[in-house]
């Protein structure tokens, strides 16, 4: 399904392309998050209008609210929330170890109280596949267990031990086990797995791509666990390969050693995925590494403290001095935002709680990230990614530079 | 400025056009409210989608946040907000006399302080007109004192009085009687006054349309002010009529009968507009009575609550019923939201606060009171309305009456 189009003379950037059902990701690659199967503030279209080629959404969240039985319904994720283009859906197993309450970690699974409500339920790696099956994602994620940082050797060793004998299990229950049938529906598991999308109601394709399905490396910041992960995942054999439990706190150096570390163990032929990283120059320093996908909340998140992003670093448009100020977030960019507002306005929005000033900085951010990254690939097959980055990490750092001042 | 069209044949319906600085408005026609210089969690160019001809914006409020300074420097309210259509804008009577705390009236103007940071301010009627033209609005309305319901007949007399005074001096100023000098300007009032708005950098137009100028009906529920007032307006001149000071309480019947009777009072030749009113029956109603324009914030606000009008009633989307509903809100309707999104995710959207959930409401309900103006136009051109009047209420009558059983 990854098609591994060039790599990088100086550095080990990649320029690849993911099938999946629901259409072509170019990578390297940023999938704005829709948590609860809506990127915040933003339609369906806007996505489409910053040209972002896939989303993220989060298997937790959707297994408490709407809850499957409504997604089934619905005919899937993708009719449920409107979105025709490539969805991965997250485990949730981050979600369930820091949000949820009254949280037990079992060999079986996990229990857990939901945030919202304190009722309790039980998830196993088998359940969560289904689930995602269900959403009819494009690319799933299995049940692991993150630790938190720091983390001592002997937890981190555990929680990786658990976080592989359910990478085995899912792939099991996704291709070659199945255990039980999927809820109501009389079929077996292993025809569900087997059945091209298509006949779940969900694809666009023509039904012969399957749902991928990746593994994620754990390890805390011990990159012996690190390696040892890659190389049983690998062993088991996924579609990509995910770097998780980074940027837990660890700071900027420790997130770039376990990166650079960790990508160069996972298979070159397969998407590389660092989950919930980053700021643009995280980002840089993580394709320059070798990494194809990213997902992060910032654009979303900053968009709604009214902070945005450019290529000179970031505007704090709550900021008085941008009350009279009438020109673009950013004079060269495209987005719907630039074309059509200007910081003096954004900001009024912004003092006067109006929500128009957070979908108008949200927007704007998510298409920084996704032009960012078609700039990246540019560059990429240009010959030219490692002058690109040095260029934009120095117009930031000139940028923070004055602010020292 | 005002065509009147036609007049229906079995009610006082109009069909007319209102020419303004901004382009045409087609009457009966309803104004969204952009209270802060935003239709609340919609952009512009939603607006425009909803083929909505002209907005509603506010001067109290403008004034406060983010000041006059701001929006003269921008250009003027359209290149602050980035509409192109015509707007009318309230003159923060009604807001001084709700909102602010600490009121004063004199008959000089009335002092207040700011409902945001208790500052104090004194605005008298041609400092309003002023503030409006910096905007460059294309209908002002002036400084009026609005009472609250029940009001005595002494009480509205004064206010009465007062407003018919300062109705007076708004015309003057904004025509004939330049009192100061504009601000930090050397262009004497008079001229500003009579500059076409091209020349302040705000219009579209070829320059020939002035800024209009309304007057506002008062007199609470008693007729004979409400007669004395409309023929004080008329002898003074103005471009347009509202009637003020109704659905602050007094109930539906009281709303008719004071709209009912004002409405006859004001001339043929001119735009009446009642503000601030209303549901889907209550525009039917005023329509027939022969009101051209209508404001009100029922469709965001209950947009924002959860709340889709449709031909057959509201639609609470909050309600669990919906949970498991992939129908659009209105099947018939043509809106943003209809075409791509089911109530069932909607209802998701709301139930887990997602922004979105507002936006995809707000704008709907904003679509459904165009449409409606819309369809009542066609009625009236196809000399139906009497009967597209009572099939709607009779279609709204019906859902509530299945309510009750």
């Amino acid at each position: 399904m990854f098609t591994l189009i060039k790599t990088d003379k100086n550095t080990r950037a990649r320029l690849g392309k993911l099938e999946t059902a629901h259409g072509v990701v170019n990578t390297p690659c940023f999938m704005p998050v829709g948590t609860q199967a809506t990127v915040k503030t933003l339609s369906h279209q806007e996505l489409v209008d910053c040209a972002a080629e896939i989303m993220l959404s989060n298997t937790y969240h959707l297994y408490l609210r709407p809850g499957i039985d409504v997604i089934k319904q619905a005919g899937g994720l993708h009719k449920f929330m409107s979105w025709d283009r490539p969805v991965l859906t997250d485990s949730g197993g981050f979600q369930v170890f820091s949000l949820a309450k009254l949280m037990k970690v079992k060999d079986e699974g996990v229990e857990f109280s939901s945030h919202i409500d304190g009722s309790r339920h039980f998830l196993t790696p088998e359940a969560v596949i289904e689930l995602q099956q269900v959403f009819g994602s494009d690319i799933m994620m299995p049940l692991d267990e993150p630790v938190s940082y720091p983390c001592s050797k002997s937890k981190a060793r555990e929680a990786l031990d658990r976080t592989i004998d359910w990478a085995r299990r899912s792939k099991a229950c996704h291709c070659e086990e199945p255990r039980r049938s999927r809820g109501d529906e009389a079929i077996p598991k292993r025809e569900i797995a087997s059945l091209p999308l298509a006949t779940l109601g969900v694809a666009r394709n023509d039904g012969s791509i399957r749902q991928l399905l990746f593994g994620i490396v754990q390890g805390s910041s011990y990159l012996d666990l690190r390696k040892e992960a890659a190389e049983k995942l690998v062993d088991i054999g996924f579609d990509g390969y995910a770097i998780g439990g980074v940027s837990v706190g660890e700071g900027e150096g420790l997130i770039y050693d376990v990166t650079e570390y960790t990508a160069v163990l996972l298979p070159e032929t397969k998407p590389r995925y660092l989950m919930g990283v980053g700021t643009p120059q995280d980002i840089l320093e993580a394709v320059s590494m070798g990494v194809d996908m990213f997902d992060c909340v910032m654009p979303t998140r900053n968009g709604r403290n009214g902070t945005a992003f450019t290529k000179t670093g970031k505007l704090l448009l709550r900021n008085s001095k941008y009350t009279r100020d009438f020109t673009p977030i950013d004079k060269g960019c495209g987005c719907f935002t630039c074309r059509n507002y200007t910081r003096g306005y954004i900001r009024h929005l912004l003092n006067t709680e109006e929500l128009l000033g957070l979908r108008l900085v949200s927007l704007h951010n998510i298409y920084f990230y996704v032009m960012l990254m078609k700039e990246i690939r540019g560059a990429i097959t240009e010959n030219r990614f490692t002058e690109y980055k040095k260029e934009l990490i120095r117009a930031y750092k000139d940028k923070e530079r004055l602010k020292g001042r």
